[in-house]
């Protein structure tokens, strides 16, 4: 029910299909973010009109608010926000290590405040792998220590020796309820789930390889993780995390030669279109990232030229779309100068229209890089796309 | 273009068809309100799969922002939002009276400061024409002068008849516009807009009847308008103004004897859906109101059983849809539960998907009550509608 299937190359950049229970991936791919178990403003029947995939959601979001336990009794997280495709469901362990508020890590996991209410929640490799099992998606992720982006090594290397350990609990945890064993308690119920409200579909679990920007850190950390498993795909965390934009490209240069052509790559976080592009260069196949929707909130919108802030008076009365090339609802249908009053009066379908551009602009991006692969001429086509997006006109 | 065919009746129901330059529309019927050129959350594709089929804009809002004078070399109001249907614009009268902050009536028009940027405007009967016909929408509304919902009779007879000079005023104008005179200058640019972007297809004009709770004063001013212009549609005006519902009811059921069986009847500002078969049931035609869309932003949705509040604890894990009966989006694809989450969770699109079904509900509301008229039982399906929504269980 997984299976990746590398299906050509262009330099570094890779084209492959991931098969996962809900669905075929296309790859490189890009994911758009369901925080809340909705990507922000978005419908599912628009996820779909814009080509959208392989959808990501927030583990640690869903736990402190509706609660798994909650989306276990409507049926799962793929009935519970409508999507019929393959979901991907991250660990935790990212927002548990960004966002504000107390947190104490210790070996056994991490004691944290929820940003909801204040309470006091723990998290564990074995209870972020129950979450996530209860959860349903397609792909579940190891729960990690992530350190700064500019942590030295160190600090680098005692969070990845802490989500080395962390892994072997989490993969022993996903083994047992892929056994059969029932999940443990909720953390508020204190009920275990019951039997009808298990998973139905196999699950897999990816491991996320840390390590900072220190190059002898990832290799060591990469040897680690294919040893101790099987796995079907890997996951690089710990960049896009504040450590400059060359740091991030050198490490995954150095990085790709050792990772077996035979998984999909998962960069975590990644990114506005420039770093989806010059991830694919080095050779990383999966992303995820808020800025479409984050961006398009805010009024700015991706275009071949570079983006576009739509508030800016020049669109007062400017007839054109967005982007000329895109064929999402918003470029065929409104002019420039409609979007602009719609972001001016505050009206709520500016920000969904350019949140709708801003995904698709994302995964028509990852198709043209796909096709230039399979053409065999990413690399001349990676050259020509940065020109135009960094120097329009 | 313009043609209204009476179709059945049923008790003082009607139900006839309205054919507008952009298309038919079958009545009863709602129109959402898009005020600022958009209903609010909602795109021209989500109206379309809703069933919308007359739309109203605000003349008020578009005047203030962004201008007549932006929509116009935009393409006018339908290419501007996207949507192909027919269009009915208000006057802005209405607007006027309402609003908050300075505004000064006399002959001549009403002197007013912009909810936008404090600026002071100018609106005529001339004037509100002339903007009316640049946004080009199908049916455009004479400039009346809307008195309190408990105005005593000198004040209602005041504004009935500077109302009826007004209309005068506009029916002139408006007769100017059709032979081919250019539109006046943009209070803003001072600047005649250009031929090219004058309205390409016949607008007709309708008036408005005033006259308070007032019943002589409705009868004499219905007289008036009849005399003096030969209408296609007829709208009542400063109804459900914060007069007591009784009166409401009273006014509609001694005025739509009155009524030419022949002319379209549009009850403005109404409303929720009790007072919908309310007015159909006194004969009324078409209908506008922003509770479906604002109601659906607070979290309340309509349902054969009377009003759900989505926020309610209750429904935390409820599995069921908002309206079981409901073909929308909302109603087919999500749960109470995850709904709930949305709002609490402050998920915008949970503001989309309950204004969504809201929409959905009144259009299909009016649909059920034109299908009872029809089969010449609207009475008993009046009495059966109101039984189940106001003693739900």
């Amino acid at each position: 029910m997984f299976d990746f299937r590398l299906e050509a190359t262009s330099g570094a950049a890779r084209a492959g299909l991931l098969t996962l229970p809900h669905g075929p991936v296309e790859t490189p791919v890009f994911m758009p973010v369901g925080t809340q178990g909705t990507v922000r403003t978005l419908s599912p029947r628009d996820l779909a009109t814009v080509g959208a995939r392989l959808v990501l959601a927030n583990t640690y979001h869903l736990h402190v608010r509706p609660g798994e336990d909650v989306i276990a009794t409507l049926g799962g997280l793929h009935r519970f926000m409508g999507w019929e495709g393959p979901l991907l469901t991250d660990s935790g362990g990212f927002q548990v290590f960004s966002l504000d508020g107390f947190r104490q890590v210790d070996e056994d996991g991490v004691e944290f405040q929820s940003h909801v209410d204040g309470a006091r929640r723990h998290l564990t490799p074995e209870r972020a792998t129950d979450i996530q099992w209860v959860l349903d998606a397609d792909v579940a992720m190891a729960f990690d220590h992530v350190a700064p982006g500019e942590a030295d090594e160190a600090t680098a290397r005692d969070a990845l020796e802490r989500t080395m350990r962390w892994l072997e609990r989490c993969a022993r945890r996903h083994r047992e309820l892929l056994d059969g064993r029932p999940v443990g308690p909720s953390d508020r119920e204190g009920q275990t789930l019951r039997a009808a409200e298990r998973p139905t579909v196999r699950q897999t679990l990816w491991p996320i390889l840390q390590g900072g920007t220190h190059q002898t850190l990832r290799a060591e950390g990469l040897q680690r993780i294919l040893e101790i498993g099987n796995w079907t795909g890997l996951a690089v965390g710990g960049l896009a995390v504040g450590e400059p934009k060359a740091a991030m490209y050198e490490t995954l240069e150095a990085l790709a030669p050792r990772l077996p052509a035979t998984l999909p790559r998962y960069l975590m976080g990644v990114g506005f279109p420039e770093d989806l592009v010059a991830a694919v260069e080095r050779g990383m196949d999966l992303f995820d990232c808020v800025a479409p929707t984050r961006n398009g909130r805010n009024g700015t919108a991706f275009t071949p030229d570079g983006p576009v802030n739509i508030r800016n008076a020049a669109h007062r009365a400017d007839p054109r779309p967005l982007d000329s090339s895109c064929d999402c609802e918003t470029c065929t249908t409104f002019s420039r100068g409609y979007l602009r009053h719609l972001f001016v009066a505050e009206e709520l379908l500016g920000l969904r229209l350019l949140s709708l551009h801003n995904v698709r602009y994302l995964i028509r991006l990852a198709a043209q890089m796909r096709a230039a692969i399979r053409a065999g001429h990413f690399p001349r086509w990676a050259t020509d796309w940065r020109r135009r997006y960094t120097q329009p006109g």
